[in-house]
């Protein structure tokens, strides 16, 4: 099981590619989309949007997951957000892959074990579980550990195990 | 020159075709595209791009024009804005197309010339102007009013009148 993770943003979209074999996660790639905050919109949602195209064509994922977002600062940068978010679900659906979201709380509680863990325990967090040799830069490590939630859940769920965590997983 | 111009929303986007040649505005089309709302995210927002991509290899047009948001009510339905948005704005730059924002002020001062325009003085107004044979959908309506938009501030770029308005309708 191949999994994409997408944390998109506005400037800087990170991802983040794992294999998932049995109990095993194996790290292929991860890496930040950063678009120049003085070009078109339209021109930096299709860098974002390219990006992921070429490395779905590159890694042909069997999923993706990306973060789903509740709260914002301000409908202005929720606006921004929501465009980058856009894309990054459109890229999945697209390449005909199935799309997975999941709540921050979620990704955080199966990556830290810890609902309200910070930026810098994800970063930690994933080094230690992908065995990387430096920790990944901020979005990317977030991208990682929202494939990581895909991959403890989907594995939760086949095992039929804590089905209240798979089924909320899945949703 | 032929225009699509596009109201993005996340249950429903407008979009509205016309011809510009010389002072003459030419209907050619109009619609809403309509997702169901308990339908997954990323299947909405690929219907939005399918149905965009499919009257852009229709229709042909040679710019797009997108209303530019910059207030939302709530963080919320900004972020829901934003996915719609930003597909609207990558199917229109993935067909090599120029897109073009423009403000709601803009859109309302070029089509009624009053920027706090109602909605349904818009749908009256695009019907007088484009000749149609009943009032347009809501969305549809700002839609067409988008493009026509386009097509004014084009023109008066073209014969370098006013060109404070034409700047800040290519902005």
């Amino acid at each position: 099981m191949r999994i994409l993770g997408i944390d998109p943003g506005s400037r800087t979209t990170g991802y983040g590619l794992i294999d998932q074999q049995g109990n095993r996660l194996i790290h292929l790639d991860n890496g930040a989309i950063i678009t120049r905050s003085g070009a078109p919109l339209a021109d930096r949602l299709n860098l974002i949007y390219t990006r992921l195209e070429e490395l779905i064509q590159e890694f042909h994922p069997q999923a993706v997951a990306v973060e789903r977002v509740f709260v914002a600062r301000n409908p202005a940068s929720a606006l921004k957000l929501g465009h980058a978010r856009g894309i990054a679900l459109l890229a999945g659906v697209r390449a005909n892959l199935p799309v997975a979201e999941y709540t921050a709380l979620q990704v955080k509680s199966a990556v830290v074990g810890y609902g309200r863990a910070a930026k810098t325990q994800i970063q930690q967090m994933t080094r230690t579980l992908l065995s990387l040799p430096e920790i990944a830069q901020e979005d990317a490590a977030d991208a990682l550990a929202v494939a990581i939630c895909h991959a403890h859940s989907h594995r939760l769920a086949g095992k039929i195990m804590r089905p209240e965590l798979a089924s909320r997983g899945q949703r």
